[in-house]
C-alpha cells in the first residue's frame, strides 16, 4: 500500500461522547487531508466574523467544496460584546433560511467567541448538529477548542447560557496566527501560561525560556505550546467532562478574571488579559494563604509582564468584584471557590476568607479615585 | 423495618443518561412521598404560567419547602405563541437575579409549553441544571414528560431550537386534569390515540372501548391511558434516544400537524388538534400507498370525531403545507419522511410522492376560497 502524503500531525482527544482529532499545522486550513472523514451532509455552513472571514473563508470554502453540495458563509459581527442571543439568532435565521437539516455541519472559523457561539448554535439547532472548530487565534487554539464547552453571555454573567457539545474535529492552522494582532497573541499566551502552574512545572520552565521565540511567532515554539496546552487540557477534561472536580483547575485566574471582564463590560479587556491579571491575584492569594512562597507570585508577575499582559486590574472596587464572583457559575450557594497553587504544577480548589480576597484585589487594582 | 405509607405508583424510565420515575396518582402534587430523593440544592424554582400557577403553585411550594432553603415561583405568559426566546430569557433573568447556582432544581408546572421551555432553560442554564416535570395537562403527561426533548419555537419552525435533557422525575397529578378545559383534554387524547396505531393494536381497541369513560374523566381510565402511553413512549425512546431510527414513529401525524400549526401561526390550533388532523392525513396516505385498507382511515376518523378533535385542516393550500414540511426537522436534504401505518400497531417511516401528498392534503382540508 502506498501513501502519497504523510498524514497531518494530530492529537487525539477522547470524550465520553466519542473521540476527535486536533490537527495542528501550517497551512492545515487549505490542506485536503484536514477535512477527510467528517460526517456526510448536503450542506456545510461556515460561521465566522467580519474580521476573519475576508482572510480565510475563501480558502476554507474551497477546501470543503468537494465534500458538501452547498457551502455557505455567515459572517457575524466581531467581538465579545456580540456573544449574545441576538447574534446567535442570526445563525439560526441563516440555518433555517438556507433549509439546513439535522445533518448540516457547522464550521466555526474565528476566535473563542465564534467557537463558543457556533458550538452552542450546533448544540441547539434541531437539538444538535455536528460542528468543527477552526480556531484562528492562539487563545481559541489552546483553550476553547478542547473540552466541549459552548455558551453565550448574559448581561448578568459570562457564559451563563450554554451546553456541552463536542466538536467532530479541531483544525489549527498556524498560518492564521501570522495576522493575529500582538495584543491577541499575548492574550492567548495567558492561557498557555496557565497550564504550567496548574499541571506541569516543566512546561512553565519551558515557557519562561521560550517566551522570546513565542512572542516572535516562531513556528516550532508555537506548535509545541499549542500541542502541550491541548494535551494538558484534554487530559484534565478526559477525567472530568462536566466539571464536578478536577476540571475546575482549568479556571485558574478565571474567577477573578471573569469578574474583571463583567465589571468592565465585555469587550473592554480581552479574556486572556483579564485571566492574566486574575492569575496574578490567585497566585498572591495562594501565597497569603501560605500555600506557596511569595516569590511564586513575583515569578508569575515577571512572566506576565514579559508577555505584555496587564497585571493591574482597573479600579472596580473589591465590593463589586466580590459580588460578581458570587454569581459566577463556579460559586455554590454564594461561596466562591478559588483555584489556588500549592506548588508550580499543582493546583487545588478551595474557598478563601472575604477579607483576604479584598486585600488581594486592592493590592492588584488601580486605586479608586476619591 | 416498618413503612408508614405505601410508595406512590411509579413507572421507571431508563435512559442512557440515567433513569427516573414517572409518578402517577391523584393528589401526587401535595404528597410528600412524590418529592423524596431529588438532587439536593439551596434553591428550587417553580416555572409555571399565569393560568396554572394560581391553581397549583402554592401546593407545590409547600410540598417542596422541606427540601430547599428557598422556593421561588416564576409565572410566564400562557400559550404556544410564548414558547420563544424572549420568554425563555425571562427564566434566565429570574435565575440569575435570584442568585441560582449550578445545583438549583427547576420544576416545570404546567402543560407541554412550560415543560419544553423549562427543560430547555435547565439544559442551558450554566450548561445544565436538574429539572423535574410536573405536567398538568393530559398532553404533557402522555407526551412531553417522556423522552428528554426540550425546545423553543423559531418563527420559521416549531421546536427548532432545543436540547435533549432528561428530567430527574415526572410527577403526574390526576387531580390537575379536573380543571383542564374540554378542548385541551381532547387534544391530549389525540396523543394517547397515537400510541395505538404506531405500537399497540390492543391499546387502540381499548381506547375505542373506553372513550366515553376517558371523556368523562374517569380516574381509572385516565390513569391507565397515561401509564400505557408513557410505557410505550419510554420503550420506543429507550431504544433510540436521539431519534436516528425507531423514535421517528412517535411523530405519526406530526409532519402534517407541525405544518398546520406553523401555517396557521402557533397558538391558533392546539398541538393535539393539529396532530389529530395530521394522523388522519397520514392514515389516508398509508391507504393510498396501499399499506392499509381505506377502512383504517375511516376507523381513525370515527375515533377522532368521537373525541371531539378536528379532522379537516384549514385552507392553507397544499403548496404551502409541503413547503413547511420540507423545513421540518425530520426532513433531510428536503426529502419529507412520513410515519405511515402498515397495520394497526405497526408503523414505518418512508417518503411519499409529492402528488399523492397534495391529494391527501386537499382531500382533508377546507377548500381555498376563490
Amino acid at each position: 500500500m502506498t501513501r502519497a502524503l504523510d498524514p497531518l500531525p494530530a492529537l487525539p482527544v477522547t470524550t465520553p461522547g466519542g473521540s476527535y482529532d486536533i490537527v495542528i499545522g501550517r497551512g492545515a486550513l487549505a490542506d485536503p487531508r484536514a477535512w477527510l472523514g467528517l460526517p456526510a451532509a448536503q450542506q456545510a455552513v461556515i460561521v465566522s466574523n467580519v474580521a476573519v472571514a475576508p482572510l480565510y473563508a475563501q480558502a476554507l470554502q474551497q477546501a470543503l467544496a468537494p465534500h458538501y453540495a452547498q457551502v455557505s458563509l455567515l459572517p457575524l459581527p466581531d467581538g465579545e460584546e456580540h456573544k449574545t442571543w441576538e447574534t446567535l439568532n442570526l445563525v439560526f435565521d441563516h440555518l433555517l433560511g438556507s433549509g439546513c437539516d439535522r445533518k448540516t455541519v457547522l464550521f466555526a472559523l474565528g476566535g473563542g467567541v465564534i467557537g463558543d457561539m457556533t458550538g452552542f448554535a450546533a448544540a441547539c439547532y434541531m437539538r444538535g448538529v455536528p460542528f468543527v472548530q477552526v480556531p484562528t487565534t492562539l487563545l481559541a487554539q489552546v483553550d476553547s477548542s478542547v473540552g466541549g464547552k459552548t455558551a453565550i453571555n448574559h448581561p448578568r454573567g459570562k457564559n451563563m447560557i450554554g451546553a456541552f457539545h463536542q466538536p467532530q474535529r479541531v483544525v489549527c492552522d498556524l498560518a492564521t496566527l501570522d495576522t493575529l494582532p500582538a495584543r491577541e497573541l499575548a492574550a492567548g499566551l495567558a492561557e498557555v501560561i496557565k497550564y504550567g502552574p496548574i499541571a506541569d512545572a516543566a512546561f512553565l520552565d519551558w515557557i519562561e525560556a521560550k517566551l522570546p521565540a513565542l512572542l516572535a511567532r516562531d513556528e516550532a515554539a508555537l506548535a509545541y505550546a499549542i500541542r502541550r496546552s491541548c494535551e494538558i487540557k484534554a487530559w484534565v477534561v478526559g477525567q472530568d467532562e462536566r466539571e464536578t472536580g478536577l476540571r475546575a483547575i482549568l479556571n485558574f485566574g478565571h474567577t477573578f478574571g471573569h469578574a474583571i471582564e463583567a465589571g468592565l463590560g465585555y469587550g473592554q479587556w480581552l479574556h486572556g488579559e483579564a485571566v492574566a491579571c486574575g492569575m496574578l491575584m490567585a497566585s498572591d492569594l495562594s501565597a497569603r494563604l501560605g500555600l506557596v512562597p511569595a516569590a511564586f507570585g513575583e515569578r508569575m508577575r515577571a512572566l506576565l509582564e514579559r508577555s505584555g499582559l496587564p497585571t493591574r486590574a482597573p479600579a472596580l472596587g473589591s465590593t463589586r468584584l466580590l459580588e460578581l464572583m458570587r454569581v459566577d457559575k463556579k460559586a455554590e450557594g454564594g461561596e466562591i471557590r478559588f483555584v489556588l497553587i500549592e506548588a508550580p504544577g499543582r493546583a487545588v480548589v478551595a474557598p478563601a476568607p472575604d477579607a483576604l480576597v479584598r486585600e488581594v484585589i486592592e493590592c492588584h487594582s488601580e486605586a479608586i479615585a476619591s
